[in-house]
């Protein structure tokens, strides 16, 4: 499949070489074609990889994934073209996090709206499914790594879109019981709102290398 | 140990009858004493359970639950009295939930501050520790049904409190290493903001009887 991954950070970066890994065609876009990064990446990720704007990526891909820092995505996405989007399934993996006022970070949008909404809201033709926000990168594709089993989620309100985006993830590594349909794109506040607890529990723990299971009484 | 639950919901009702059976003298506070749902749980909840206003039960604990409805919190504990908290650990175990637009409900506090850190700022000579707002009540006292393991939150300005608090987790049933102490009162944030995740996943579950175990790589 051809993939195109919006943002050429770490989390860009970790699921680009994955989805190459896999067999993928992934070009990353950029605010513009040849970012050093992106540059460097593509360079280094192997047969397959590819880079240019955020026009260039969403034109490429058959599927999408929203890669960029959260408080931009919306921006990134009017570059990318609402034409490059229509029809597609975007997997927003973005946090909104603002870090104007100093540590902690705030969530530039939450409680009664998301950056998923925000996103489905502006792009009413993309099959956004947010999912893989709640985890640190190298756990989004290799969750293994855990030891235990845990859980990811999946929120949005196209149910094929969904299931593509499972399977996906499936190939990532995570099992299809681990992967938690959450509903409708609205569902994306909890994931996000989740974050404050995150970055906690890495601060008390020590490690970004973590994540949660739901455990449910027989 | 003499201890103040105020509110007379299924929380303090549920928490309170499990102190009086690990051998406390429970006094259930309400806005006015004689509230029929504290009355009912104090003459069913056997010796050393009784009721009485905010106020009573809050001169009567030598430690307090804080199990009012979130957004009436601060309120109740003006009634209860400001002197009657000073020197006291306060276990705030409520959740903000604003039910007002309909749902779901939105917090009517969260990102850039939290209940427990209104609570901590309005009465400065409490013991504020943030515990249990993430689980349902009958997890909160019976962790053990749930099978394996999970994680439960320690939030609060002072070691010493979280310290007791942790210990009477422990009585309910956790084990020390299921407690995370999660830093000071800010991070009420992060267990507060945890709530619409759990709300998402008590509707994808089917039922409020679950919680998360934090799984981190060896």
């Amino acid at each position: 499949m051809r993939v195109g991954v919006l943002g050429s950070g770490m989390v860009g970066q970790t699921i680009g070489s994955r989805l190459v890994e896999l067999g993928h065609e992934v070009r990353m876009g950029s605010r513009q074609a040849r970012n050093e990064r992106a540059v460097e990446w593509a360079e280094g990720a192997g047969q397959g990889a590819s880079e240019g704007s955020f026009a260039d990526a969403a034109e490429f891909g058959e599927l999408l994934v929203n890669a960029t820092a959260g408080t931009a995505s919306v921006e990134a996405l009017q570059a990318a073209g609402a034409g490059n989007l229509a029809g597609k399934v975007l997997v927003d993996v973005a946090n909104a996090m603002d870090f104007s006022g100093g540590p902690p970070p705030k969530l530039a949008v939450c409680n009664d709206d998301s950056l998923g909404e925000r996103i489905q809201a502006a792009f009413p033709e993309a099959r956004v499914v947010k999912a893989l926000n709640t985890i640190n990168a190298a756990v989004m594709v290799a969750p293994g790594e855990l030891g235990s089993s845990t859980h990811i989620f999946v929120s949005g309100n196209d149910e094929a879109a969904k299931g593509e985006v499972t399977a996906l993830l499936r190939s990532f590594g995570w099992g299809a019981e681990n992967v938690i349909n959450l509903g409708d794109i609205a569902s994306a506040r909890g994931v996000e709102m989740y974050l404050p607890l995150w970055l906690r529990l890495m601060g008390a723990l020590g490690t970004p290398a973590f994540n949660i299971a739901v455990v449910r009484a027989d």
